[in-house]
């Protein structure tokens, strides 16, 4: 039968050819023609929904995208845009973004955590260009960081010749590859595509003596913009803005709009540079936008830009459509981005290939594969979600690091009433809950007035709860000397934070001294308690019943070497020694030993940790007036789901059967203690 | 200017019509040659991305997409084919929905809830046309419901014309209309449109005496069916389908994959009928499947058919795309799928304009604008998301009504070993929590086991927990003629079940008679609590000190009325009078009066219905051995982000003024006392 298809096929081929053709010359012509503006929104938004265009580009073309971001609150921005253009995309991207440290910090780790198949992603150091732009006065809510998109054809890498530029409000609701189609449509002399402002603002006539920078009618938004960055460069850019900007600026105080009144000074005095752009490419949620004219269907809009300061809650008449937009991406799983764009052969992400075979390699018929896998999952990270703004750190001074899940939420409060210190969370979160979380945060007075809370997203995936990876993530970023590791359902005495950084700086603590300083545990089985004020208090609370020592009943070997009775008596610090499944809450130089993250959902991920310490010869110190009081809560969704498994049990035995070999390979012989008591509790047990 | 742009935009449509023409014929062209089957999967998918073909229907026709679904676990599998469907449409829709009573119930509530602009549905009992299929025997999973697409000419409107068939295991990734566009290709004689099978089964050579039913090469696939119901009416398609399987249902003793084996079979005989769809409108999913042959990158891909009992687990090189693909919309929040479809001037749904005027009247900087836009907010309502086999009901039988958010999930194994009976629990969830959920059932052995526990998901939406609306969802499923109105955080004596059942029947209440048996409370402040198997144990905990009346230090207002004291001694059932906050659990009859939904988040819920009990005559009887225990828990997110507030117990306040001049509107005089009550309480606060 195939001979028959095959004269057809090459006739359906001819026409398509003649197709786009008639499509190409169509298009061609009209955007030469509307580049001239005259006030009226001339791009027919009918025409948009023609796709041909992007048949015009190379398969698999490599697309590049560059944006400015700064600060914790940009990150977050900037994330929504990335998955809604991740979502749409068919090409291998390269994304460009100029950061400050904050964002690069933030971002570095979040792609490297990604993995997303066909992205790469370059860093480039806003400070070395901010000299460029930092002598323009601006008023506009962007600050600094919007007048480097000025810089873009200087920063970028000089055999960069394309690139879309985007602000951080930006959504998508379409292929970023029909917008790059553009780039075919620039005649010879044009070098930045933009899409007309929509508002009346460079019309100059929004109130008495409204001055704007000069413009073509109502000026371009420079929100997207498309930059051919060979001919710009070309074409002598820098001084070509910078001349332009220095003259304008003897008469005009200040930019109202960054970078977008030089490029619209710019234009007006070269318009054959610009290439104009369909609207539906840029649709401008401005406060007073005439957006509305742009677009009579849902299926025209091609861009939201988030532009007035009231985001979200801006008035337009189809707010509600783009508001749903804009949050199906924002609350979308960003592990199911992960997709391999197939069709487009590409270079996997950095790790991505030796995971993919060590999970090729595991056996999904073992009782303990969810273990495994779970062990092996790479997981997104979002460091510092929230602004922080740490004060300067003191020599003695002390992290509390612990991690947590949405049902451990309502725990923050009074955690940060006992704790005024400095914290480092880890949060393990969707995407959806991320923004819950916010929304929490932002409606607790007590938690709104915190700058030196670091609060670090680790999205959530797999079945067991990766409590080591957490505790790992939140320790790593702790900017303090010492750290206290410590559980989200500890309260810490209301002195514990002065008291371990007089007792660090009392026993001349030097960060190198490898040594474990204990502060007992205790439980409350009230969940009204009237917190002990002091030591002699909680004694007393401990005689009359009201108080215990931590899982006194359940499981005492956690804590007995703390030796309580001895504590009761004690003014100084006393020495104890290591004992089979020992898991002190401690305090400890920052560059302790990491956590073993084999150990997944429940049970022997703390004990671990302290043998790690043990076998390093770090030295327990219990700490006469410290103390930490267990809150009752209910059992947690991830522990009531496992723990009457037996087979759960079995796969703990595993992994602890596996530490203990690693233990003896980097410890030899002196890990033979270690593996003695495991055996002696197993034959006990 | 516009005069200089007039003539372009005409030459320009001039040239988009030419354009269209050449689209049009070439496409024409192929789909004649392309129907007859040579065992190669012979459209070519390069083609499919052209979107032109959408420009020839008129815009916002109306399309019809007519699934029979039947049973719990289908309506959810049909939501998210629905949420998919609904993501990408431009058009508006009419369902037609072949369903069980089941199902009837569960989505008629489901769509009059979700109250998606420009989406009329329409219901059909499937009762009516089993008897059509029913005489033939068949082996495949989808029982006898798969076989009723065959009856759809019969059992749709009469003057429908065409519509678009689908399985509910169908995932949409692109937009329908692109599918509809198919109708204009169809010769004069078609009317079926199939995309072939994707598996070998029906070349009958997958094992020794493998005998399938007849069918063209590989045959075609029935999950993606476009159908012209004029011309199959016209044809006599009841009588063709029938005589076919009757012929040869006397040689096959059964068909194996239902419908498909029909219409296959039908198809050999008529080939002239059909219309050969491009595979990427049907890329199945089955075992064994050749889809990769269909397809060469993710753009090819417009609908998703998971036609293997496997589902997610099946294996396929590219099962992560599509499994990503469907957990988008398997977790995608519904609510964003209420977007106008602005451009296509549509009815809008019922109840929906009243609901925008009364939204739109409301003030938004009244400090209890969130009060009252979340007393508005219309929920979606998702009842019995989970199997259910209630045992036929006795007429003593109480169910017990509870609610709860995710933070509470843990509760429900404790709760069932308390209460064998029948249960109905609200369950305020987002769409991806609904997911959570799911598994958690799975994942318990005592959840697993019970089927007389009914789970009614209210989707998520606004700031405030609508407290009183889930009771009331929760209320009005019960199956019983008696309630126990408990709270998720109760867990009721071991015998309370069957003590309830033989109260009701010893005091011969009918359901007629208005009476409340008061369940005396108490609360535990240990979450390690040996639960009392008797009153005298529960009276030895009092007195111990380890149990409490319920609230007895922060609010003994409650539950002052119910006497604890007379408790202690009764033998007998005795009579209470209400007093002011009184807010005991009560049973009462099913038909008791529903709860106020204007009392949101916390505060007052239950009282203001122990008062409409009272206002209705209905007699407080305190049981004498009944009692049920209030377990300790942390604070809810939502009961700790308002507590604090002042701004909430104003608007609090101003709820129950509302709600005591509702009052006395209903009950005149006779409602004095309860304006009485409020007075001296506030006077005395």
């Amino acid at each position: 039968m195939l001979p028959r298809g095959r004269p057809r096929a090459l006739g359906a081929a001819a026409l398509l050819l003649l197709l786009l053709l008639v499509g190409f010359f169509l298009f061609d012509g009209r955007l030469r023609g509307s580049a001239s503006l005259d006030g009226e929104l001339t791009w027919d938004h009918n025409r948009s929904a023609c796709v041909p265009l992007r048949s015009l580009q190379p398969k698999c073309e490599l697309l590049h995208v560059a944006i400015v971001c700064a600060g914790y609150n940009s990150s977050r921005d900037v994330i929504t845009l990335v998955k809604s253009m991740l979502f749409y995309r068919k090409n291998p991207l390269h994304l460009h973004l100029v950061t400050d440290d904050v964002a690069r910090n933030i971002l570095e780790t979040l792609f490297h955590t990604w993995m997303v198949p066909a992205v790469r992603v370059s860093f480039y150091n806003a400070n070395e260009f901010q000299s460029q732009v930092s002598w323009i006065p601006n008023t506009h809510y962007s600050g600094l960081y919007g007048l480097l998109k000025l810089v873009l054809p200087d920063a970028l890498p000089p055999d960069l010749v394309r690139v879309i530029v985007l602000d951080t409000d930006i959504t998508f609701a379409s292929d970023i590859a029909e917008l790059w189609a553009f780039f075919a449509h620039f005649s010879d002399k044009q070098m930045i595509g933009l899409v007309e402002n929509q508002s009346n603002w460079y019309l100059g006539n929004l109130w008495k003596n409204h001055r704007p920078w000069p413009a073509l009618g109502r000026g371009f938004n420079t929100g997207v913009i498309l930059l051919r960055l060979d001919r710009l460069r070309e074409a002598g850019w820098e001084q070509m803005w910078k001349a332009t900007a220095q003259r304008l600026l003897l008469t005009l105080s200040t930019t109202s709009l960054a970078d977008q009144d030089i490029f619209n000074a710019v234009i007006k005095e070269h318009p054959g540079l610009v290439l104009l752009l369909p609207c539906i490419w840029n649709v401008q949620l401005s406060d007073h936008t005439l957006a509305e004219h742009c677009y009579s269907e849902a299926s025209d809009l091609k861009v939201i830009h988030w532009n007035s300061p009231r985001k979200l809650r801006v008035k337009n008449k189809h707010v509600q459509f783009f508001r749903n937009l804009y949050l199906t991406f924002l609350e979308y799983d960003g592990n199911l981005l992960r997709t391999e764009l197939f069709g487009c052969p590409s270079q996997p992400p950095p790790r991505a290939e030796q995971l993919q075979q060590a999970l090729a390699q595991l056996d999904e018929e073992d009782a303990c594969f969810e273990f495994q896998q779970q062990w092996l999952t790479v997981h997104r990270v979002h460091l510092t979600f929230l602004p922080l703004d740490p004060l300067p750190s003191e020599a003695h001074d002390v992290t509390l690091v612990a991690q947590l899940s949405m049902d451990r939420l309502q725990m923050l409060e009074a955690l940060c009433s006992h704790w005024p210190g400095p914290m480092s969370l880890a949060l393990y979160l969707t995407d959806a809950e991320t923004q819950q979380f916010l929304r929490f945060v932002e409606a607790s007075t007590v938690l709104s007035a915190r700058s030196n809370v670091a609060y670090h997203v680790v999205y959530r995936e797999g079945p067991l709860y990766p409590v080591n990876h957490l505790r790992n993530v939140a320790l790593a970023q702790a900017l303090t000397s010492y750290v206290f590791l410590s559980d989200i359902d500890f309260l810490p005495a209301y002195s514990l934070y002065g008291y371990l950084r007089a007792s660090i700086k009392q026993l001349d603590l030097g960060s190198q001294r490898k040594v474990a300083l204990v502060v007992p545990a205790f439980e409350s089985l009230h969940y009204r308690l009237s917190f002990p004020t002091s030591k002699a208090e909680l004694l007393a609370l401990l005689d009359a019943g009201s108080l215990y020592t931590f899982r006194y009943d359940v499981w005492p070997r956690g804590h007995a070497p703390t030796d309580y009775a001895r504590w009761r008596e004690a003014r100084a610090p006393y020495r104890v020694q290591w004992a089979a499944d020992y898991e002190p809450y401690v305090v400890v130089p920052r560059e302790c030993p990491r956590y073993d993250s084999r150990f997944v959902g429940f049970g022997w991920n703390k004990v671990a940790h302290i043998v790690e310490l043990d076998a390093q010869e770090y030295e327990f110190l219990v700490l006469p007036e410290a103390f930490t009081i267990h809150m009752p809560h209910a059992p947690s969704l991830d522990i009531s789901r496992f723990r009457s498994s037996p087979a759960y049990r079995d796969c703990l035995q595993a992994l602890k059967d596996e530490f203990h070999q690693d233990l003896s390979r980097r410890y030899g012989a002196a890990a033979l203690k270690y593996l003695t008591a495991l055996q002696q509790s197993r034959s006990s047990a």
